[in-house]
């Protein structure tokens, strides 16, 4: 039963702590509701902490790296040897996410799952090698079912070491070439929506690569129809190394209690499958940022999800959810550091 | 000739840096453009401080109170005592943009102009006192001619400090019982628009409140008529101290060369008026966010400007361009800290 832990009780938030957080806000010296999404986002981070003044010091990034065999459909911009060149990247520190790791004080987990251009053992890299890449899904199932399991792993093993280590914020990313069209193959069979809404450019399709994407996923969601209403099932058949397992770290971070941050558009459709493999983790899931790849606003929807930012950012990586972590960082600050109306002497509203 | 440095020179931006940042931004290991509004302000930084990689360690925060005669309309939904109270608040260090000051590790210049209430000497508090309240405007000029010379030279001298102690980002504050009402008055009578388009909430009005506050605007704009096709005028006749400072604190900081991320509503309404009477300091106006004020986005819309946030924020004080400098500094991090593709050994597109 290697997938029995999905299934294992997900952390309850904390009401007693989201109502002192609550009623924290309404004295601080300010007019009630004047820091807008930043007081949902301190109320809210306190009920998944269990505390009434939430605190973000210990930040984990992952970056789950795979190759997808669906690359041979001729639907990204850039070639498959990238992904692997990317993994160096990252070790190497000179990735988005890196910089961005390094500035936020975090945690950067490195998960190499597979790639065609393997780059070998890297120092600042993880392991945990599922294959070079997932099968082409047009004829035949991403993955089987070992692969699945293992993909789902890699993210909950992430998530583990992130709890163990105290963290209080989990940040997942993904880079592999192609991985939009496994997302948005993904996201059409969980959501019933057609290609033609969710395919986009990627990392830099024109309008006639966009359509082609587009028909080919068509094919794929036809080919994989009868599955859809198993989400898990879909995950395998649709999904990709990197995708499987931010959507095994998602649950895990929700069974470990531990906050989400979630990035883009593939991060999106990793939490699409999570919310429909797991309900539950719902709550544990904050979204950071609407992407300029066309399809993300369409599974926001789906998830009743409202980002921070909308910047324009593409990327992935978990580029975008770095970003939005001083957002909640000061959101904490000034939930902890402001004074009361009491406190400073200033007379109340009423 | 108290006015006369307004018409000094404004510096120019640097297209050469500019140049030379976006051919960087176009080698960084990303697909072009996939960091959206990141990409853009690292570039607009890197010509406003005149360096192909722009940096933002040092930032300048600075709040101006100040009171207003118009609050003696019945204009706010919190006593006239608080602005004095806030200055105290501010310095102590319990204010939402105390806290944020400190988290960024800006420079925190609290600027008292003139409060009803006054709490006297402070630590922590520049006194620069013009009067207890600028006149009500529903009958006279809010200002005199030298009161608004004042108010324009302490924003002025915020800067000029500022730029000696090497500031590369200037954020300006304001806290002032009434002054979203003078903001209104002056936004309605610089851009012609109907004080019912303009006039909110404010700290917190009901809607018999907002009618009776856009009643008020629309008898003052109509009494100051003849003067709207001058700015400054229109700025001594419907602002406020606070307003006045950070209107002379914007045209300062093009003029040394400092780039500026403006707060919300008020703020923007000051910008306004300093591009109405120098429109050559525009490029060096950043905006920091969206507020839930509701005549906010008719004023951005005037300026064309596109804020970074919108997070339904409503306070003031700076806070929520405080809020917004991690994004700037992050897009620094980015631009500077990235890896090529040739360095990283990464394959373009192309």
């Amino acid at each position: 039963m290697p997938l029995a832990w999905l299934q294992h009780p997900v952390r309850s938030i904390d009401s007693a702590a989201r109502d002192a957080a609550l009623a924290r806000q309404q004295v601080l010296t300010k007019p009630r509701g004047a820091l807008g999404t930043l007081e949902d986002l301190a109320v809210t981070l306190a009920s998944l902490q269990g505390k009434p003044c939430p605190t973000l010091a210990r930040v984990h990034v992952a970056v789950f790296a795979a190759d997808h065999g669906i690359a041979e459909a001729g639907v990204s911009a850039y070639p498959q040897a990238v992904t692997g060149e990317m993994v160096r990247n990252f070790a190497a520190g000179g990735a988005a996410i890196s910089v961005l790791a390094r500035e936020l004080g975090a945690t950067l987990d490195v998960v190499h799952l597979g790639t065609v251009n393997d780059p070998g053992a890297l120092p600042g890299v993880r392991r945990d090698w599922i294959a070079p890449a997932s099968a082409n899904f047009l004829h035949a199932a991403a993955m089987d079912d070992a692969q699945l399991a293992q993909a789902l792993a890699a993210g909950r093993n992430s998530v583990a070491a992130a709890a163990q280590a105290g963290a209080e914020l989990f940040v997942g990313g993904e880079m592999g070439i192609g991985n939009t069209t496994a997302a948005t193959a993904l996201a059409c069979a969980l959501i019933d929506a057609s290609p033609n809404e969710i395919a986009g450019a990627g990392t830099g399709l024109d309008a006639a690569g966009i359509r082609h994407k587009a028909d080919i996923v068509a094919q794929a969601v036809a080919y994989h129809r009868a599955f859809a209403h198993d989400p898990l099932e879909t995950l395998r058949r649709l999904g990709g190394f990197e995708i499987a397992a931010l959507c095994g770290a998602y649950i895990a971070a929700a069974q470990h209690g531990v906050a989400v941050l979630v990035d883009g558009f593939i991060a999106s459709v990793a939490a699409l499958a999570a919310t429909a493999i797991r309900p539950e983790c719902r709550p544990w899931l904050l979204f950071a940022h609407r992407s300029a790849e066309i399809g993300h606003a369409r599974v926001l929807d789906a998830l009743a999800a409202k980002p921070l930012l909308d910047l324009g950012l593409r990327l992935g990586e978990g580029s975008g959810a770095a970003v939005a972590v001083p957002l909640l960082r000061l959101a904490c600050a000034l939930h902890a550091g402001m004074a009361t109306f009491a406190e400073a002497g200033v007379t109340d509203k009423d």
